[in-house]
């Protein structure tokens, strides 16, 4: 069975069987980036554009040790050093890359939405790896990845989602992934960071982190993103860690086993404390490892086949 | 047959026969392109410097994607990020590269004659993909071969240049090419971009876009390279429009095929209209598409043979 | 015999047996340089990031054509375009990629210890190049390479190392590398650019160029860093080319078959004029290729055997 469409948009446009064939494809290709020889063959002479027009380590430096494993080839664009100083608009770029026949491209932009015309456009498989607050669909991706891979299911797991949940796309993505594979979701943050409108998402709401917290088995903390926010959302980063970090006493609340969760990278001492994240429960550096195998996975359903 | 030279610097120095050998294996290298696995082994084992001291998409890209389907193993330098900000020269910077056994350069550099002082330096073949406002042999090629593939030959057909030819270094590229293989080139532009002692490039010039067009087979649009002009050769950038902009009813007075050319990125609006650029005429996306079977027909002819 | 070591950080952790085994490796590699096909499988499946928080032609070029020639998969970080200017401690950098399952991690930055710490915290193979003002053992080890190859030899030889002794890290790599092969080093410079402490390299010092030159089997002049110094260290450039700059006049108290080596990128006319630079005495090219060499024999050692 493969995966029977073009691109990889949002969690919205998977269905739960999609969902689940990705998560069993990565889990049989993590093994690659174990062996001595980290690389096969299955997308050979495939051709992959990395577009980011957001600055970015992991996701990209991830797409790209993805693709290699499979011996496509890379190409990367980013934004400085791209006619994109020269004026030229996201369609025409996507137009002109299109002509050179790449099979895919995995694409980070700041304005929501971007992805899903660039996949209007084109025949090449779009995949979305970040569009301003909408959605980052591997990220979810992989984090349902991790929590199955440790839990053993998603379904009826607690999962307690922190932070800007406003200014997130992380957050939108994976509380309704993890909303469809079952789990119960509930959302925590300051006022000034839960968005109107948040019912849509589906999954209650508190300004209390201690009631989210309480009897999760996943806690997934967002990024404060000081780049973007310009510092009006909270008085200062010291009182954000002190009402919304993630501490060691606050992780008491939650169960036991609780796993502990970031799409990184990390405000040690901001939303995270220090201890937490390098502590027992984080799984953390698991979701960079899975990073890797869902791209891989995604990558594989979407060239592999015959198309 | 062979190319006969090391280097790919302007089209001066190409002859018709060596233009013809070019396109020739320009097309039949072009279908790999379209193949599912985009690749053959011609160049395995070479090595190719992108270098680029100006910013780029498409063109770094269509290098890049050149020579990757070639097997080629490309490594990409851009000035921001390099020796230069240390404040070595251009001839130190090459002997440097030079001593890395490299098989081609692909340079770009914002000063005529770069890439001819490179080729001078270095025995590694040397492609100029841009010298200031001297010369572009590569785009002159992919604009030939785009003209030749829908016209089915490029002799005796009337090719109009319009825009900023003083700084085009595509308008003086392609008129010596056009006018090389037979065609009939007219320039036109206002006259703040017509530079003094245009008639050497033995093409006639008017300032009347309605005159170049007018049984016009072929119609290269130049892009107004706001970033290099500073806005003082036109008095707006809706009054060039106007007066130089190609619309709809300026094409009536060409011939009924027309090709609508540009060597992108383009400007909407300003030097050709939305509606010419997207229209039936416009062959701008198969330049795109044939500039990369281009750079693969020249990295395969200058690398592919025993040297 | 391998490598017993899993990272190459410094000179000190080197001994004179691995020296040897590197450079001999490196010496055998270095002819694949010069095939029509520049490949070998060797490293087919390793995947190697470059990590370059400061800028770098040579260097980062020289690793990323050393790999490839070894066709491992080479992903390249810069501090621009990464998650640095996001904030991110380097602990938290490190542990991302080396849950990428990387072979090797090339790094280079601003801050002295910065390739150690990072080898203390990934399984992956850490090189450094270029620590702050520490080291850069790579740089060294070519430049042995260089003189062994021209000379036959390193023991007994005179080698002076003229200029910003205090600041660099090639006068320090180079001055413990080729005294623990049994050169005579002796250091100069002015009186603002000799460190405190000097003695602890265990090389004589000298204020007068004439006196390291006299005799000299060797000279490597290092780079005047204008980026790093802010022009307090001494005067003028021209007073600088005066008093400590080399010139042909200088060399004739050398030996007769001295060799001039630079690491490059030079500042002509300021610490080497240009006729040195470019005239019978000066192996600064050869520096280059063997730079390349070098780190083929050092991602072999570490990475080509069985681990």
């Amino acid at each position: 069975m493969g995966l029977s469409k073009k691109d990889i948009l949002d969690i919205e446009s998977l269905s739960v069987e999609e969902i689940e064939l990705i998560l069993d494809t990565a889990e049989s290709l993590k093994e690659i980036s174990t062996r001595p020889i980290k690389k096969v063959p299955t997308l050979r002479g495939k051709t992959i554009v990395n577009f980011f027009y957001e600055p970015s380590t992991r996701t990209r430096t991830s797409f790209e040790i993805a693709a290699k494993r499979l011996s496509a080839d890379t190409v990367g664009i980013s934004a400085s050093a791209s006619s994109i100083v020269k004026g030229e608009t996201l369609v025409d770029t996507a137009r002109n890359l299109e002509a050179m026949n790449p099979d895919a491209i995995v694409i980070r932009h700041k304005s929501a939405g971007a992805a899903h015309m660039l996949a209007g456009l084109v025949d090449a498989s779009v995949i979305n790896s970040g569009d301003g607050m909408h959605a980052h669909p591997t990220q979810a991706l992989l984090d349902m990845m991790t929590v199955r891979e440790k839990k053993g299911r998603l379904s009826a797991l607690r999962v307690a989602i922190i932070g800007d949940i406003a200014h997130s796309r992380v957050a939108r993505s994976n509380t309704l992934g993890f909303g469809k594979m079952g789990a119960n979701v509930i959302l925590a943050g300051p006022p000034t960071m839960i968005p109107r409108g948040i019912e849509a998402l589906g999954a209650p709401f508190t300004y209390h982190v201690a009631e989210a917290i309480k009897d999760a088995d996943v806690i997934i903390m967002l990024r404060i993103q000081k780049e973007r926010q310009g510092g009006y959302l909270f008085p200062s980063e010291r009182e954000y860690a002190q009402c919304y970090g993630l501490t060691t006493e606050r992780i008491a609340g939650a169960k036991e086993d609780v796993l502990i969760m970031h799409p990184g990278p990390i405000n040690r001492g901001v939303e995270i404390a220090p201890d937490v994240a390098d502590g027992p429960y984080s799984v953390i550096l698991d979701q960079v490892a899975n990073g890797v195998a869902v791209r891989m996975a995604i990558l594989y359903l979407l060239l592999g086949g015959p198309r």
